[in-house]
């Protein structure tokens, strides 16, 4: 199955894009050259013309917008949370690949690998402490309440990044640790995002939670989703080397499910991953296979499936204009759809 | 001359430590446990009393409670913004350890030399994130004013540090560049720190305003004196080896008055410092001996008379009780003491 972009993704990124680059501007000229390249904007200093491919796809501004309509609000009105959003993303992956020693963001090398270390942790810095300044900014009690909705997500992401550098170094992570760890790193930045535009506008708060509910399902679904691409998906569908996160040993849900499940195939899987050796391709294939025969991927496609349900539920149960609903349902369903 | 430091501070130490501790107590575990360590609080955790020498001064706190007293308040009332400026500034020493490697602060190992780049990383924004959190909670309109002056500090000490950074890379740094870098990066959190306390408890912006100038020039003096100091401090003033900013070929404002002094020292002070090789005990001792000939040391001397000047004449000018007045001094006096 290949999935389509939802139109309403597209028209997000073309209504964001300008703002984002104004708020970009703001920054000081060395901190700004690394975020422009970050973000693919154009940059005046380099004379570089960005990179639409390494402008991301605005997903989470397309939310962010989408609920500010379910609250019966203008898309335009919640343009800068919109912004906020999507500045916290990219503080956090421009962050994320200095950890991770990630080499490559959106089909260019990553910031830190061209600008160093030091100018690509200023550059997250500075789009973290910009994407409060504008939700404080023209706005009354509503952008305070945006702002507390944010930092909140903020330090959900920081807890479960922090929890996946710790899972790194220990081989007891039990299956429940590593959901937690995908509701934080992942999941409360998307119920913030589908959230946080319907209170800047000045929803009830009924709305704001039924949507931040609807968000965090759908963040653990795309997690899952996307630890399952870790291993299965194509190259072309990922834009990394087959099996990268076994590769890297990582911990991803299906991996975890399979060390857990108390199988012999579970086992075997342990004593691949837990020797210090790199794997080889045989060894990749062979552990791919042991993480099917554990179980680890049929629970990983259940449990996608379950979160899913959950965050459909809380769409429907949710009061708000239907072709605002249809417009979530696609961006949920294109997240999450099987590519393996 | 040896300073001694003012009573404000120690008591100011006092009152915000309990806060401190308990806004870091919020964090998940893995963020918590380091940056316990590198505020030299307890934690539960690993076992560790923490440090009192590692906690700093509490210099900034001390004067973001005096604010608060200037504009009639009481000190207590400012507790949340000292604590926000004081996560501030540490979020700040994490990050730029990392980008300076830097491996000693405050009398033991640099953060990121105990738990990893990324988990320093993490715990630096934590804090950052924290600080805002603070400001935006239990508090109206005032709250958001603060936490909009400390995101406008934030975001000048990171043009500051990415200013200083790009230094190292560059030989033609103009004496203008580098005060702008010094305004940035040391004196705007001064500048915040002397002036949201008043804002925080909801003062006249007259008030706060002069109270930031003061702050400003208060800052730039401090700066200016803690690089005469990384060349002729002694080391148990310092913490640090003596000449360790010629050792680290720091373009810090001494070094760069007389670089660009248009004298025969500051031509061969240039030819030392811009070779590839480490300086020798001997060179060192050369290179201090030319920023004091190439006039270095005299313009940095009456920059710093200057700014210390202009601090005082502000804090004249502003009206507020004597006792405040004389703390302000105190701390401005302690902290640019002539101590080579």
């Amino acid at each position: 199955m290949t999935a389509v972009m939802p139109v309403g993704v597209e028209a997000a990124h073309d209504q964001v894009s300008p703002s984002i680059a104004a708020a970009v501007q703001r920054l000081s000229p060395d901190v700004r050259t690394v975020a422009a390249y970050h973000l693919g904007l154009p940059d005046r200093r380099t004379g570089s013309a960005g990179s639409a491919r390494a402008a991301g796809k605005a997903l989470r501004p397309a939310l962010v917008l989408l609920s500010a309509r379910a609250a019966g609000a203008q898309a335009e009105s919640a343009v800068p949370a919109a912004v906020a959003v999507e500045l916290v993303h990219n503080f956090s992956l421009l962050h994320d690949d200095i950890m991770d020693g990630d080499t490559e963001r959106r089909h260019q090398p990553a910031a830190w690998t061209v600008y160093g270390v030091g100018a690509a942790i200023l550059a997250g810095d500075a789009l973290l402490a910009l994407a409060q300044e504008l939700l404080l900014e023209d706005q009354g009690p509503q952008g305070v309440w945006a702002a507390r909705c944010l930092s909140a997500a903020v330090q959900r992401l920081i807890a479960g990044q922090g929890a996946d550098l710790a899972f790194e170094r220990r081989s007891d992570v039990t299956l429940s640790e590593c959901m937690d760890m995908a509701g934080d790193k992942t999941a409360a930045l998307m119920a913030c995002a589908c959230s946080i535009g319907a209170i800047y506008v000045g929803a009830r708060a009924e709305i704001a939670m039924s949507l931040a509910s609807f968000g965090a399902q759908m963040g653990l679904a795309f997690q899952i989703t996307d630890d399952l691409l870790g291993i299965w998906g194509a190259p072309e569908v990922t834009g990394k080397p087959v099996r990268s996160d076994l590769r890297a040993k990582k911990k991803s849900l299906p991996v975890v499910a399979a060390l857990t499940s108390g199988t012999d195939a579970g086992r075997a899987l342990g004593e691949l991953l837990f020797s210090p050796d790199p794997l080889t391709e045989e060894q990749l294939l062979r552990a791919a296979d042991l993480v099917e025969a554990a179980g680890g991927r049929s629970w990983a496609e259940r449990e996608a499936d379950r979160a899913m349900a959950a965050a459909l539920g809380h769409l429907t149960e949710t009061a708000m204009p239907d072709e605002v609903r249809a417009e979530f349902t696609g961006i949920a369903e294109f997240i999450t759809a099987r590519q393996w």
